[in-house]
C-alpha cells in the first residue's frame, strides 16, 4: 500500500515500479463519484452507482471503503486476493486511514508512506496541477498535516525529491518484502537439507 | 547481519554489496585462532592472544562471542558503534546463535539468511574448496542443518542460486531498511508540515 498527500506523486512513482519489476499489479479501486476526463471503467476506477456499492459493502466484498465528501470510494477484495493467490503482488494507492485499516486485516501487508520533501513544494505542486481551488488546496495541506501524523505507524518511509531515486527506492521495498522467509516453505527448504 | 552456511557464499555476496553501495563497512572480527595463509590482522580478524581476548569479555567490549572448537571468535563493539554514529551501516558476517544475540540486544538490526539452493549443491561448494576434510565437512553439514531450522527468526532469507541476483537482493534489502520510519526525525518532517 502506498499513502501520501495529493501531491505526493503515488501516480507517478507507481507507474515507474510497474515499469521496472514484473508480477506486480495496480489494484483498481471502485466509487461512486462520476468520471472526469478520459477516465474509463474497469482502467481508472469502476465506476459504480451508489445502490452497487452498498451493495458490495453489505456483500464484505471491499477490504476498504471510505465515504470522502458524499462520494464512496473503494478497494474490492477479489481482485486483490485472486492476483495474490497467482503469486502476483498488488499496489494499493490508498488513503492513510483505509491502509491502516487493511494493515489490522492483513498484517503481512506492506505499508509505504510518500511525502513531498517540504509543505512548500506540496503546496507548490497542487498548485500547478491546476486541477483544485485555492480552497481545495487549503483542505489538502490540512489533510496531509493530519496524515503525516501517522508516519510512525507506516512500513517505510520514502521523501519523493528525486522522482528517479524513489522509484529505485520503492523497487528496493518490494524486492526486499519478497525475501521474507514467511514466503518461504520452511519445511520443503528444512526437507532438502 | 548476514548468516549462512560455510559454503553459503556470504563472503562473495558482501563483497558485492560493498561494491553497490556507500555508506557500508564490514565489521571485522576478533579472534584466537592463528592467521592461516594470507590472512592479515586488523584486515581479516583482529589476532588476539587469550588474555587479551578474555579481557575484551570482562571489559564488555563484544557485543557477541562464542567459544568454537577451542578457539574464541567476537565481534568487537566498539568500531560499529562508531561506524553507526557517523551514518554508517555495519555489515556483520556471523553464525546464527551470535545474529540472534545481536538481534536480541539490537532489536533494530537486520538479520539476513543466505542458503544455497539445496544441500547437494551445499556439498558441492564444501567439496571444492578443498580446505576441509571430509569429516570437516560432514561436520559442517550438521550445522548448517541447525541453523537452517532458525530461519524463521531471520528477517530475510536470501537463497543463494544466482550470485548477481542475490547481491540486488541483498543490496535492495540495505535499501529498503533504510528507509525505515524510526531512521527520520518525524518531529522534524512533522514541524516542516
Amino acid at each position: 500500500m502506498v499513502s501520501g498527500p495529493s501531491g505526493s506523486g503515488k501516480g507517478t512513482v507507481c507507474q515507474g515500479l510497474f515499469k521496472e519489476l514484473a508480477n506486480l499489479q495496480l489494484s483498481i479501486s471502485a466509487t461512486t463519484r462520476k468520471p472526469r476526463g478520459q477516465e474509463q471503467d474497469g482502467v481508472d476506477y469502476y465506476f459504480l452507482n451508489r445502490e452497487q456499492f452498498e451493495a458490495m459493502i453489505a456483500g464484505n466484498q471491499l477490504l476498504e471503503w471510505a465515504d470522502v465528501y458524499g462520494n464512496y470510494y473503494g478497494t474490492p477484495q477479489k481482485p486483490v486476493l485472486e492476483a495474490l493467490s497467482r503469486g502476483v503482488d498488488v499496489v494499493l494507492e490508498i488513503d492513510v486511514q483505509g491502509a491502516l485499516h487493511v494493515k489490522s486485516r492483513y498484517p503481512d501487508s506492506v505499508l509505504v508512506f510518500l511525502l513531498p520533501p517540504s509543505r512548500a513544494e506540496l503546496a507548490r505542486r497542487l498548485k500547478n496541477r491546476g486541477t483544485d481551488s485555492s480552497v481545495d488546496i487549503e483542505q489538502r495541506m490540512q489533510w496531509a498535516e493530519k496524515e503525516i501524523k501517522e508516519i510512525p505507524r507506516y512500513d517505510y518511509l520514502l521523501i519523493n525529491d528525486d522522482l528517479a531515486e524513489t522509484v529505485q527506492r520503492l523497487c528496493a521495498i518490494v524486492i526486499a518484502e519478497r525475501c521474507r522467509p514467511r514466503l518461504f516453505d520452511i519445511d520443503l527448504l528444512l526437507h532438502n537439507y
